[in-house]
């Protein structure tokens, strides 16, 4: 599988565009934690992933952690080169979650094809569109639900990445997840345990009744 | 003053297409308070507001409000429109502040345009890039800080906005910005008038300390 297969507007492109596109495009891969973007100075280029897994994070003063969406295959990382849009005045830090493949498309070739394409144009649209749909509904969980209730959610939403039920995590990821501390966390599973909802061991989350952390999440 | 001067891409627009926007408009006021647009189904019209000011806010399931931004003269409401880009999957209400005279872009017609033009469609991601910068700084505002420094930095956004000290505003009215509770506001204020940083009366909040203010927000 090419690039033009995981580019969805390929075929909208110009001939001289593509070529262009083509030959700008480097392919590389990175290893599970790597820091793939962070710090607004770094804008080297978007980031299209062929097989992995992204996260997109954002600190506190004091360093904690919280992640606002996730990207996987076929997705076009538009925040690893916020400098293509200049009214984008925050930073993300973006992280590999699992081992990534990717081309890295440089931002100044992809601003070129901008401005010149309304196609490409609206592509981009589409895609921010997206990320923000994402961020407002984490904004709406972290201002309405509490805490126990994001935990669910988050348990919920890693067994279908996953496709399992046998979650291997720290409490300390889930806290840097979702922006709270390991301690927390711990006492949230815990309670969780003692309601017979998961089972818990060394860097595991074992879900045990899916049905009774959903009703929790809703 | 006309459409054409609040319209920044005016003349970056083919003759053809500055005529289908201009037969298209309807020029409109409403009073402070209207709803201009709420509910998904909702989709009539892009918003260049002449004069006024609108607020977006979103709803918790019990009814709290929350302000994620505001516009005033010379801004264009892109999510007074929301279907004009697929990928918004989420929905704003937008209110006004104060008696608002507006544009109104039909969707279709500005879909139109995003679609023939690279102008239009990237000047729409400047608008969407912006509004995403306001609600990620009010995400971590919400994520990171107590609501002490949240009502502080509220109270000196309006100072800014109104360009007064003397706030006309309720308890009730911050709350709604803020996604808190009437009675919680109060305490808060209380607080802030005993260490002399404003005074309250009924309906008003006057500023007497911008000093301390600040330096509770940073």
């Amino acid at each position: 599988m090419c690039f033009e297969n995981y580019f969805p507007i390929w075929g909208q492109l110009l001939p001289h565009q593509q070529r262009l596109l083509q030959d700008s495009l480097t392919f590389q891969t990175v290893k599970k934690g790597a820091i793939l973007h962070g710090g607004s100075s770094d804008c080297a280029g978007l980031v299209l992933i062929r097989a992995g897994q992204l996260r997109a994070l954002v600190y506190s003063e004091e360093g904690r952690e919280i992640t606002i969406y996730r990207l996987f295959g076929g997705d076009l990382c538009l925040f690893c080169a916020p400098c293509v849009i200049r009214s984008i005045q925050f930073d993300v830090t973006i992280q590999a979650e699992k081992d990534t493949e990717f081309w890295s498309i440089p931002a100044g070739i992809y601003q070129q094809l901008m401005a010149q394409s309304a196609v490409v144009a609206n592509y981009t649209n589409e895609l921010m569109a997206s990320r923000f749909t994402e961020v407002m509904s984490r904004m709406e969980q972290f201002m309405w639900q509490r805490l126990d209730q994001r935990v669910a959610a988050f348990l919920l939403q890693e067994a279908s990445i996953e496709g399992t039920c046998t979650l291997q995590i720290t409490h300390e990821a889930i806290a840097n997840h979702l922006g709270s501390h390991r301690e927390v966390i711990t006492r949230t599973l815990r309670d969780f345990q003692s309601e017979g909802m998961v089972k818990l061991s060394r860097g595991r989350v074992t879900i045990l009744n899916r049905e009774m952390l959903e009703m929790l999440r809703a």
